[in-house]
């Protein structure tokens, strides 16, 4: 499996839609049917400069608000820097790349959330030129139920603080992108954790062996 | 002059050109014409978020190299933040605001230096929304003579360390966008410091009054 050419696979959600657990699932899936583990990157951040941007965005400092133009700028520098450093390398060696986020959430949060779709599309057509996950799977839930989930796990981060309004228009727009793009899986994720594995798993046994052949 | 609207003033050049000595000089005579000084601003920089962003930006780490996309993408990041809590704020309460470096500088580095022109006009179109400075003055000076004197303060930063064709890119922008601009000055900063100083004065004072007649 070695000189495969590397696939590309994005998990995307709301907090709480059970995105970690998820990716476990997802990784032991590919590990599976390739061989060998995907490598895994979490956005914003995944190098070590990107790890810094990830703080600026998600730590608030009430002396110099973050400005909304900025956090969405900060965002795609973590994610041009984690392509260029880590994702392309990797592929072109490869290996598989399982992503916690990709720029589905730029455009979900940043387009829909705050209403900077002409920004977002403007960065997003000029720094990735086309190049965008094999396959996403998002999953989707209430954000209501979901911010009620990612509470109880404890401290919601600036970004979980936002008013429940922000999250519905980031999901109305994960949820439009999704009817329109083939390679996005919406999964129900207000289902119990085992129907909701149950679904990625039967989701992923059919479409990895076309990636395979569609490589 | 307290209730008169600010006005926003940049100091522009590449490194060596005598950017520090032009604004302190251009800091005297608004506060002379205006009878209060500037805000002064530094790009990247000049709020506690954009000083950090800066840092990512000067300092190189060799184990996570600053790809070129993410460079302009934090640069843009810092201006937008300065330009909301600080620029912004400041000339809408009647203040001067003078700039070492604005936007003319990721015009003429990243957009003309890089060869990113096309993300640079993207980011700058979306961002700005066609803000940009009353009067820019531009410091023009041969890149070799300007590293030589920049060379002689001390040690270069990651960006001051590239190859010379970079900042003669750099230039060649610059000036084709003066030429372009009836806001932007260019003065010739080869000269003596005494000249340079002289041309800088006699622009100023022929333009301060404009600036405040277009109010």
């Amino acid at each position: 499996m070695i000189n495969q050419t590397g696939k590309f696979i994005v998990i995307e959600g709301l907090e709480g839609a059970g995105k970690s657990s998820a990716i476990a699932l997802v990784n032991d899936l590919i590990e599976q049917h390739t061989g060998q583990a995907p490598v895994c990157t979490r956005e914003p951040g995944g190098t070590p400069l990107a790890e810094k941007i990830r703080d600026l965005v998600k730590i608030a400092d009430a002396s110099d608000p973050l400005s909304d133009e900025a956090e969405c700028l900060l965002i795609y520098a973590a994610r041009t820097q984690l392509i260029s450093n880590v994702i392309k390398p990797a592929l072109a060696k490869g290996q598989w790349v399982l992503g916690d986020r990709h720029n589905l959430s730029s455009l979900a949060y940043q387009g829909g959330g705050r209403g900077l779709m002409p920004l977002v599309k403007a960065v997003s057509d000029a720094c990735l030129a086309g190049f965008t996950p094999d396959l996403t799977l998002y999953l989707d839930i209430d954000p209501k139920l979901g911010l009620t989930r990612a509470k109880s796990r404890g401290q919601l981060d600036r970004i979980e603080q936002q008013a429940i309004d922000f999250f519905e228009r980031a999901r109305q727009t994960y949820l439009q992108l999704a009817q329109q793009d083939d390679s996005i899986i919406v999964i129900d994720a207000s289902q119990s954790l085992e129907l909701v594995h149950q679904a990625i798993r039967s989701q992923l046994l059919h479409r990895l062996p076309l990636l395979f052949a569609n490589k």
